[in-house]
């Protein structure tokens, strides 16, 4: 590997602060890599802007030296998006977290890409507003990098994904030229939507400075569910009713639509993983007695008789085999915990590789017994841990570690189990990521889910807008 | 105008069904535009495929011979973007409209793009979910145009644009390639979202010939309420009141965020617009005396005593100085005439010349003043009447024809109009469409709301999708 050039190096030391650039070997480490930990950093060095103005005149420098740069937010990422293993200069937006003032009337916040996603939260929480955009790394991640990869999370099934959230974006270009589109507008059909290339690029097209966050009101009053059923065809007949608002439930007194509540989460999981959770969290199972499959709900603005009645009804119909509905708020979080431990709980007990598809629900109980079938088949004996926003068909998919096998044996067998699986992705008309994206370690699987004339077109948006090829190469696609 | 070319005519008519191609002269005056009446219709033929298959291959012809293309829905745009005044040839969606049946369970259905808005809506309601995308050319518009225009309407302040609600596409290309994105999944992070290329991209860069539709649960009980207020602070004072869902209203015994109803519609008219539609439509106003500034209001599953209590503490608090709540379904239509009247009732009472622009609703104020002035100051006389979905930020700007001026004298001086109101709404950060699209008539203006980078971009991706330049040529920008 080469360093970066002389020249380059003498022009950022010419015209930059003098912490701009850092080649601390700790930095290096630190920001040279994302969650995973498959490829090992190797960044050139790490770039500190503070203003918009420096990302634009340190891209133009980089293009006219042919740097390549990987953007860096909270290296929160799951699919390798921000990892740096050849060189590449990382540009880092950790600097940059001003956060405008929240505009009460219109509904919207101004921050720099660097905002962490949680200070957004709290910086809104005050004005009774939020940015709805809410997952588990929520502490570290930052806005940009949250619109760059179009974050997911587990209120997708309310609020839909990152892409719904963003009014306008200020983007530079990989010739270092500022781009600004939308604004604070909710309505803007003036021809192609520039904001939606910039979305889920992972840093391939462009580098987000800032953006126009929408905001909503907070939630209402919140009620968690956990429920007991029999088997994947039970979450799914569960998700049905839950769907309706359970406006179906009998004795309700509730015209069909006209629900008692709005379903704000829909998780489900395996007993594996709540027995992982349990061996690393000494938590209980707050059920009587273990399942193969267990349902987290959570619903907004209930009519607490009708959800009671309707949870009831549930019991009679034996939609469920068992069920709680938590009292209070610190029971609330206790389920949660199950639901959100289960990552951390598999990471700490084992090694997960670690999957994140989606399917049409309607193909879900057909994938799955596709998939039951392929390991009992192919890989006898591995442990799957299955959970996910089920409500919204998304998957995650975490085979463990046998022991009998060694870190390098079990990431070539996964390697090889992945062409499998994708390939039933594929047969169900599934995407081979839900939500993580593609970046380093889905890339050689794209074509399982994107058509040769999607790839060409992905392509060409590329080289338009980056034709050196050096904004996070080798991200998504070769070029 | 050259007719369309002999060899192409004789491929069509060796290749295709004998009712295939239409040169008709009723057909090719009213295939040949929308609802636009500003370019006289001229166009080569009309095609009226049934299938994908036969697109695709009509298409691939059409490359060969270089022949132009209009793609064709229900021609209720309002920007000229299905105008066919050069001799193209117009592909009619008219015959492809088969709905797929409705996946209760995941939420979507799969129909072809000719479907007919109002159509989908029934196919929808009787498994209680409906597709949101609604608005007052419902019975006419088609699913295919509305994805392509990314339409609008009275709902997006609770929906969202139809960018929203589409999950898959099937488009052809211009070279007749068939490509398929998305489909029917919720989430899918694997590299550009090239949906998002054709949501809104008028018909130019390819024809969108299926969707996979996401729907919702039809909405629970609606309320209607009509206020009067003194001015547009008034509008926005109280808007700010209905986004908190009178969750601020004292003695409603809610905590802030928690408020007893959504906002299903906010919408503003002046009473100039209830004017004209007292006149055309012989309604009366349901209140006691005329304002100058009028809110149509429309929630969902309000608390009944809180929503009376809510607007009681209105009047307490003089944030309006009259107001109805309807009490029955037929009284909630009446309102709603009043503000969906408006269109049709300004053009049967005079000439207006419309204009649909959007604004970060902080800057409405200072819009609306500067409009004034500039109408006071260049065109004094003119009769404004303005109305819009203000709540999404959206302001119909309706100029009507004086009397002392002939039609072109008019709409030479709306056209020089035009520029000065551009040029505001550029100062105010806003977009000069909201909602209608750019299509013919807005052409021309496209620089003061997207910046040259911006147009550049949009003009290297159509060259990549349509090197020809032969679908729906001159729309949105000159290539």
């Amino acid at each position: 590997m080469a360093g970066l050039p002389e020249a380059f190096l003498a022009a950022i030391q010419a015209d930059f602060p003098p912490d701009f650039l850092s080649l601390d070997a700790g930095d290096l480490a630190t920001f040279g890599r994302d969650w995973t930990k498959v490829h090992a950093p190797s960044p050139g060095a790490i770039a500190f802007p503070r203003t918009t103005d420096e990302v634009s005149r340190l891209l133009r420098l980089c293009s006219a030296h042919a740097v390549p740069v990987v953007p860096s937010g909270g290296r929160t990422g799951l699919a390798g998006g921000a990892v740096a293993a050849r060189g590449e200069l990382v540009v880092s937006l950790d600097r940059m977290r001003h956060m405008g003032p929240v505009d009460m009337l219109g509904g919207t916040v101004r921050v720099q890409a660097g905002a962490v996603t949680e200070a957004v939260h709290q910086h809104c929480a005050a004005q009774g507003l939020t940015w709805p955009v809410d997952f588990a790394s929520k502490g570290s991640s930052q806005v940009g990098g949250n619109i760059a990869t179009n974050a997911g999370g587990v209120k997708v099934i309310r609020y839909g994904l990152t892409r719904q959230w963003v009014l306008g974006l200020q983007v530079v270009l990989a010739n270092g030229d500022v781009l600004e589109v939308g604004g604070a507008l909710e309505k803007n059909n003036t021809g192609l939507d520039l904001r939606q290339l910039f979305i889920g690029s992972e840093g391939t097209l462009g580098i987000i400075t800032e953006a126009t966050l929408k905001l909503t009101r907070l939630p209402g009053h919140l009620d968690v569910l956990l429920f007991a059923v029999a088997d994947l065809a039970g979450v799914l007949a569960l998700f049905r009713e839950a769907r309706m608002g359970g406006a179906l439930a009998p004795g309700a007194g509730l015209e069909p639509g006209h629900g008692p509540f709005t379903v704000t989460a829909y998780e489900f999981f395996t007993e594996r993983c709540l027995d992982r959770v349990k061996r690393h969290r000494k938590v209980r199972n707050p059920l009587s007695a273990p399942s193969d499959y267990y349902v987290l709900m959570e619903v907004e603005n209930a009519h607490r008789d009708a959800l009671e009645a309707w949870v009831a009804s549930l019991f009679e119909r034996e939609l469920v085999t068992d069920g709680t509905l938590a009292q209070h708020s610190s029971q609330a979080a206790e389920l949660w915990t199950l639901r959100e431990g289960i990552s951390e709980s598999l990471s700490a007990t084992g090694l997960p590789h670690k999957n994140d598809v989606a399917l049409p629900i309607s193909e879900l109980s057909g994938f799955c017994a596709g998939l039951d079938d392929l390991f009992a088949r192919r890989y006898p004996g591995w442990e799957i841990c299955l959970f996910g926003h089920i409500g919204d068909g998304n998957l995650h998919i975490n085979v463990m570690k046998p022991d009998d096998l060694t870190r390098e044996q079990f990431l070539a067998r996964t390697h090889e189990a992945d062409h499998d699986i994708f390939a039933l992705v594929k047969a169900h008309h599934g995407s081979i990521s839900a939500e993580h994206g593609i970046g380093l370690l889905k890339k050689d699987f794209l074509g399982y889910t994107r058509a040769p004339a999607e790839l060409a077109l992905m392509r060409a948006v590329k080289r338009t807008l980056d034709p050196q090829g050096l904004l996070n190469p080798g991200k998504i696609l070769d070029a």
